[in-house]
């Protein structure tokens, strides 16, 4: 990234001091996990690119989004409909935050037992070195775990912070209330950006949005093949650069992307070796830069083709179907989002059905229950995971980790025992 | 306890040896923590009878009342509506666990970093060392924190268990969906007990359950005194019972004790010299035989005079208002549920107003905050507390703990230190 940022930067409040330390162990972190990968796809050379400019060129487009009088609106939930925001013209940008170094300043808010991504995201906040935190208007929070639920009394304080109430069930009174709180917030945005949403403006953040949708839907459906087209690492990558790039690019980009490794597929070439143990994550959400647990299965002769997870296929897999109404729309909008199975939900019996549904689909060997350290939806769900997976043998690992390295060794011992197994 | 009861846990499958371990310990542990305290109101003989038989005598109640065709319903949290379970004629029991001992067994399902209280509920029924447990028909979950959420589900294999959605917000919408829930509970109720609920079965129960609430006012009030007339631990100890007792018994034994501390409030007799430092805890709920906190605090030469928590004045402060027919009194009950500040609602800053307002009615010196480990509600929600109370000059400490004795050294020193810095 170019030093030209650095007025930008002050200008939006960064702590420029704090940032240069956030920011100078990230280029050799990514170059060590990124580049150098055994036939990397060409088409990756745009993501790498989008995240030497993430604090860089890419705020700058949100900083000239709001000269022109835009609006810019951060969340932190795969529930939160961002049809609605680009349906006002806003920019939507996805705030869970992956990286160990805020979670001290978020402790000294929050309590140390609670998850490495809440306490990272309030932290960017309180360290003033997330220029996305900084240029946003305001925040778009919800009430899917305790710890967020709670956590957005206290971010409120430093940036305005409006929550939508996610129901726990899914039943009938839940369809209703979640279809009030997406009418709410459509409300919330019309008012804010001065913006009146109508059908067609709606219909159109809602074929941008699908489309992204489908484009990361193409590339997933390129990880069935075996052996594989792309590393687990870029694959993940690609799908946390969604929270914060420019949808329509994006999805030309990965469109890009995708035909490429079609060829590959075509031609029988992967970047591992046929056979290679094939394994599905399953879990808590992996927001950049938070890459721990792909580089060390990928670094230990695994190779990740799936993540069941929101920086994975709950992002992605539904679309939000066409209504021919505004409150059509907006139901159909609401409806979409119940059809994700986030262990917030009880019961959350579905989520079986698709982890045992991808292990099919991609050919999977092995299971890695991803825990975020702390994070109790997805900790107790382990339970009815882990016996339906045995039920159907289908050997399966419970990780439970934060966003430090203190843990590195053992978790390389113990990923590096599963393949071992895994691959006999 | 006698001995005859053998024959009676064996047929609700209990088991012996197991529950011979449990118990072993508690009648020493109790006579520690509660008999030779100074000055001990002599109505205090009754709760230790409670104890003494709160696996014998009580149970043989239940039995009796299955016997005859009635129903035993367990619930954990203080939103689910008694009333409704007294208006069929099912008994209703507090099932909230206290106890280290099934703690370990609970971990077998659960994560580890969850909250005891969790993971003590679940391990009772595991280890069949509970005959409430064993003698309950169903259990009545519900949504309020993750943690219980998400247990209701692994329960559920051990016990039918139904679970009633509370909302998180206080909103039109939320009132509507609670409404909506606590007719959906009547259903259930009269369902699983064959029984229609009329006008006349409902106006009763809350007569009943309101009548308690009233008499533990009467308790409390009369903690306010200076020098106060009970200990915290035999006032704590009362509202623990007032989950497993007969609720009229229960009524009646404790006006009795009331009259008596009214009498010592007229001579101004107390458990304490006046000028004892005057504990208020707020928090997290402390089931029987959680004694730990209290115990410290009244060994280290200070007083708890009242808890604002779930074991204090959450369980009775709000009555339930009379309605008029059924679906008027059935919306009473689920207002009266909603006026409970519990940290599972966004936001719950009435939470703060109502501790404030108890620091000035009970004359307070200093505030514990007592939060069960790894119980994320309360302990995000510190923040906010903690800052009110900085604002108004009033001490806080905040404990967290579990309900092991590893941390008492720690926490006696900490306690002692808070006390000696508030009495000055
Ligand atoms: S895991 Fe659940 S709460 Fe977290 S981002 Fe995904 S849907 Fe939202
Ligand atoms: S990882 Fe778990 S605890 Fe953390 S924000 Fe997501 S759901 Fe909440
Ligand atoms: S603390 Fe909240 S969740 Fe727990 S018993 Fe009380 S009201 Fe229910
Ligand atoms: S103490 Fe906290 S974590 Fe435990 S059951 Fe109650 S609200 Fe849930």
């Amino acid at each position: 990234m170019s030093n030209d940022w650095r007025a930008m930067w002050a200008e939006l409040g960064i702590d420029l001091e704090k940032h240069d330390q956030f920011l100078a162990a990230l280029p050799e972190l990514y170059e060590k996990t990124f580049i150098n990968q055994f036939n990397r796809p060409q088409a990756m050379q745009y993501f790498d690119f989008v995240i030497s400019e993430v604090h860089g060129l890419r705020v700058k487009e949100l900083v000239d989004h709001k000269l022109k009088g835009g609006k810019v609106v951060a969340s932190f939930c795969v529930f939160v409909p961002e049809e609605l925001i680009l349906a006002v013209d806003a920019v939507s940008i996805g705030l869970c935050a992956g990286a160990q170094f805020p979670v001290a300043t978020g402790e000294k808010v929050l309590p140390r037992s609670i998850c490495p991504l809440i306490k990272a995201s309030i932290g960017f906040k309180l360290d003033s070195i997330c220029p996305y935190f900084q240029v946003a208007d305001f925040v778009i929070g919800e009430t899917t775990c305790d710890g967020k639920k709670k956590a957005w009394e206290i971010l409120n304080d430093f940036i305005p912070t409006y929550v939508m109430e996610l129901p726990q069930r899914k039943e009938k009174e839940d369809y209703d209330l979640w279809e009030a709180e997406v009418n709410r917030l459509m409300q919330k945005l019309e008012t804010e950006t001065g913006k009146a949403v109508d059908f067609e403006s709606l219909s159109q953040a809602v074929a941008k949005v699908n489309n992204r949708r489908k484009v990361l839907r193409r590339l997933y459906d390129l990880r069935k093949a075996d052996p594989v087209p792309i590393s687990g690492k870029d694959a993940l990558l690609i799908t946390q650069l969604a929270f914060f790039d420019d949808p329509e690019r994006f999805s030309a980009k990965v469109s890009e992307l995708c035909d490429e490794l079609e060829e590959r597929v075509k031609e029988g070439m992967g970047v591992v070796p046929q056979g290679t143990p094939r394994i599905l994550i399953t879990g808590s959400p992996m927001p950049i830069p938070n890459w721990k647990i792909h580089d060390i299965i990928e670094s230990c002769g695994g190779v990740v083709v799936c993540e069941e997870t929101c920086t994975g296929t709950r992002y992605f897999e539904q679309l939000t179907e066409e209504g021919q109404t505004i409150s059509e729309q907006l139901k159909q909008i609401a409806m979409r989002a119940m059809k994700i199975n986030c262990a917030c939900f009880t019961p959350n019996n579905e989520r079986i059905n698709d982890i045992l549904r991808l292990v099919e689909e991609y050919k999977i060997d092995g299971v890695i229950y991803y825990n975020l350290q702390f994070c109790h939806p997805y900790s107790i769900e382990y339970y009815k995971i882990e016996r339906a997976l045995q039920a159907a043998e289908i050997p399966v690992l419970k990780i439970e980790s934060d966003y430090s390295e203190e843990d590195l060794p053992i978790l390389q011992n113990r990923i590096q025992a599963f393949l071992e197994m895994v691959g006999q």
